[in-house]
């Protein structure tokens, strides 16, 4: 059988993550091409090599040019740094070589574009992060939209929250970088905005309101001494769609209790769904029609064998799959794309159009204004 | 005991529930006045004979004006059609009665202000019907805010969704009146509105987006003719708290399955408060602090004797309140204020504050731009 | 319109529940006749003085002998203490008047028994207040069930579990009198029993366990002399139906956190049911046909104006009834019946049969073996 | 690094969960021991080099008894039909190898001790795969009634149901053999036994109920042809705990709708703990103490790092672990008590216990009569 050698950037818990995935598809799926972990990089040749053997890899190196010319590396995989996303994709893309990245792809939609416009003019295939699209029931979502079983998309509602920064005294970090890009609107509003423009279609104008509820925080953890945050922590829009449908976005890492909140309800003219990664495994589907008088409901479908790939984790329905699972899923779609199976999505050029309604909310917040995001 | 004769105008729904309310009230609180259903009003001396019985008025008139001048009447409840509200009212008002009117006071804000200062100017007790803010769950999530256990509000988002316009073939009605002020965000907005103003305070700016669905309705059950729908049947618009938090607030009568989601989540520095009324007897609350590690998670609170009035109804926790039950402590709040006990709230004031934020949503859609609520 | 004559034994927080539910019965509904509050009973005349303006009632007595003597009492309604329930019930049926009396009947089924004869003989109309029946969706569930949408019943699981003995220090009461019969399987034991006689059938044979976790508690509030606790304050059976389905009850007081645990699980051979009385508005439905591959799950219907008599409440569904709204329900069936209307149920008899199911719990659990139901 | 040579007997559903599992708690956690696939044994040579390569062992063959005599192998892993449990897991622990068996152990209580007679008069280490008990939710249950934080446990409800077999035309399968042991009792009910065992404590004696609803099924699907159905497919217990706790025990596979009911509430003097498989990510915690008045409800903890070994899967709290992340955890168990870390349970003697229930509950249920657990 064919290998397809991989070249990881990054041995954190995205990078871990992905090692986990490739390994774990290979021990799920029945795939046309088997991963070899072959190349591991990180900051310096040390920390490299102290990762590798735990994360299943052959080789290490402190350099990350070295993985893109190693020639058994046919796939480079980035869970490096944000800022280090856009070199490494671009040189990787020069090299010729496939690339999946972690989102986001970059600190804005210009430099997203660029990185989309040097994949594309190489022919480079190339895969973002977006995990959540490759649960079955976001999957499920899409299928029951695409099929016209709710009518037609009148509203989508979504919201991104958690609470890992909801602590005041939770010491400034990289995510909090304007460098890096916006903050949560990024972070956890880029998976929210994915999910709108997989099952919605594209999104064209959107009213922003951004806050940063937590001005300033510890330089370090327990430090007297604070660094005032420049990102927002809250981001809100409305927003509408190209095909005629409204709805709303909501991201923040300061909801108190809210651990995993990425949940979304889509109104058709004829039902309804609702989803919550809280309860990952469970789709909420309302229909108009076909239900009896006195017998209308939401109907609680738990994930099972007739949703997307589920079944090659478990035979029977309701045994739910877990946060890992799901990348294991992006890791059987990205190998069966190398494979000429069907080709990825979400790669680079849909990133990029992600990318442009983060833009747009962050531009159309601090202009207080409604903005065409094509215009970004 | 002092009584305090009713004298009620309509006596469809609303009306037969505001009948309902007062003698409910009397049942079940020991309150320092008993109501006395004496007039019931309504299009016509007929239909107004037939109700009086059911409803258990004493008397009954087609003429509405004779129902303020009657001397037995220390009350006027007005439940007739919106278009009356305000004529009614003035009348009333002129007479020197108190009054208690069913929401929206009008089909506008300025028309809702001549109505305030009309009140103000007599000195004339007056009470809107937003009934939900009287659910003790709501008022156990205004306690709790209040009481700083979430610490300072950041964050309100509120909807209220129903489906009742959702078919395509319901046919055109009253509701639908451009007249009779703005659609959606009128009839089900102002609930939520109410709703965000109690909890959180002032709404100082908002940017709405409202969307007509269902373009066209038949002009009655059945009909192949059809009338264009003028008003808004799905609407949202982001806001801003005068006390610095932002939120968002959503209405629409055309959501497949949601009945009566009438649902806010209010976040703040230190706690997460979630309330829908499809399970009105429940508040879901979440509190960073005081909770030990591996031990975090939103606790589901059930209404009990411990919360407002609901001792009254039943000394066991956990038994539920209903609808008309939310409406029974409307009336016993009413009686009380009428008896010289704590003002009632919310008043024609409060009413017209929240209908300038409905207007200023509209607006704002209209004009797509932010519109500051004192502006309108 | 004819008026019915009640005459009421009890004025503690049932006596206010039941008189109270004959007024909002009348408020609701449009009835065939109209409740008249006519004589209020207690323990002596200063107590039942005192409560019957509170609770409408038009006179008063220390002597319930006296108010079934009254000839504007037609029907004798008793809340009285569960010990006075067969004195009063006999001596009303004596009188030739119709008896509606609270749960449980009698102490145990032997003298519950003789109440049967004594109504049956005379031929008078009783009524037994096991509420929750009339829940509507309980209705729904027997409608269901009656319809064979979920096929055959081969299983049902009921549990009735509350927490207000869990404290320890929760003093001892005249609930915890064996001689007022058993504890918590004849306090909320009977509830679940009824319903599941009232939708599975007849119970034949059951095999009990009994437990007294507190098996002491303080003789007054704060008191630290004890008396023994000897009725039980958990409950579990095995049960067989008469029609070949099998089960069982659980009932507990001592439940930390359940307030209103009124909950039922019908398995049929196509389908299955659950309802719990925390969220007594919605009843869960999920039916193995008429149902697309991926499209399977439970159903959460919320109750509407389909369902039972909800639409006297509110034209709209998912608004919620509360604990009273049911009792009103209960009022209501009464009023009809006593109108010739359809005959109430449960009556005495059925409550006789409810009896001997929990006996035959008790003594079975004591002896430790299977017994058959008629056999008490 | 040390090695663990993995000998694999089935290359069924089971199987490759067990051939994932060692890979994925490679990949997920820091273990003192690699997992090496060695052989796979199957049926027959052929089915057995098959599978090998898509599960990942580098040998196959048609004979588990050259696996078991394979120098490399240093665990024998039994996955294969319930009936070669016995002599497969009898021949290792004759070879001095550990074993790792899937439940059930062996059909009976009686051969299941034979086998923990072999093992421990060999001093063989066992481990059986009742891999429910390695799901953190439970883990935390087991913490917080170990802690006392629930008080002493008075009662334990436990229920497995699916609806695998729920529809009749299911055919005929080797689960129904009665020679396999018993139905769905075995199959589902140990499960829920398992886990009431280790948080409750041994189970002295029960009373059981079984019931064959479908009593003929197809001989192969489609067939008109039927054969007898002689083992139960729905099962109830009551039950006693040595710690004076009673309870109840369910199992059902004719369940429609349930897809993974493993539920358990375990009540205590202070509090009450709930836990449901279909959502198995998440723990309802009810405590009497520690919480305001007004402010009293079941608590949701969503796993996460605190929570047992969560944060080697993810370092996020309420991303959810899946089906296949707990049997990973329980290779992890397995690989350190390999690796002189803490002994593993369930072992074969717990395995046994287990079964002892289970038997109890058939015989008991087949005399109608209570029974000690220890006389089987």
């Amino acid at each position: 059988m064919k290998t397809l050698g991989i070249g990881l950037v990054g041995s954190g818990f995205m990078g871990r993550s992905h090692a986990y995935a490739f390994r774990a598809a290979d021990a799920v799926f029945d795939l046309p091409v088997r991963p070899s972990l072959e190349v591991l990089a990180d900051i310096d040749d040390n920390t490299a090599a102290k990762a590798a053997p735990s994360l299943g890899f052959a080789r290490s190196t402190g350099d990350w040019k070295a993985l893109i010319a190693d020639p058994a590396v046919d796939l480079v995989d980035i869970t490096a740094p944000n800022a280090l996303h856009k070199p490494i994709a671009l040189a990787a893309i020069e090299a010729g070589k496939p690339v999946y990245c972690e989102k986001p792809l970059a600190p804005n939609a210009a430099e997203a574009g660029q990185m989309v416009d040097a994949a594309e003019r190489n022919g480079v295939m190339t895969a973002v992060g977006f995990n959540y699209l490759k649960n079955p029931m976001v999957a499920l979502a899409r299928e029951i939209v695409d099929s016209g079983e709710i009518g037609e998309i009148i509203s989508f509602r979504g919201i991104h929250a958690e609470d890992y920064m909801a602590d005041p005294s939770a010491p400034h970090t990289w995510r909090l970088e304007p460098a890096g890009g916006h903050g949560v609107v990024a972070d956890l509003g880029s998976h929210i905005i994915s999910i709108a423009r997989h099952i919605a279609g594209p999104i064209t104008s959107v009213v922003g309101q951004i806050a940063t509820v937590v001005a300033e925080r510890p330089v370090r953890p327990g430090a007297s001494e604070t660094r005032p945050v420049e990102v927002d922590d809250q981001a809100r829009a409305l927003i509408r769609f190209d095909n005629g449908a409204t709805g709303s976005i909501e991201a923040s890492w300061v909801s108190p209790g809210r651990k995993m909140t990425l949940a979304f309800e889509i109104t058709g003219t004829k039902g309804t769904i609702f989803v919550d990664h809280e309860r990952m495994s469970e789709l909420q589907l309302y229909t108009s029609t076909g239900q009896a008088a006195g017998r209308q409901g939401f109907k609680t479908i738990l994930a099972g064998p007739e949703h997307s790939v589920y079944g090659a984790f478990c035979p029977a329905p309701g045994h739910q799959l877990g946060f890992n699972d799901i990348k294991t899923i992006e890791a059987r779609a990205l190998m069966l794309a190398l494979a000429d199976g069907p080709p990825f999505q979400p790669d680079f050029r849909e990133a990029w159009e992600i990318q442009r309604v983060v833009d747009a909310i962050v531009l159309s917040a601090r202009e207080s204004r409604w903005l065409t995001v094509t215009d970004i």
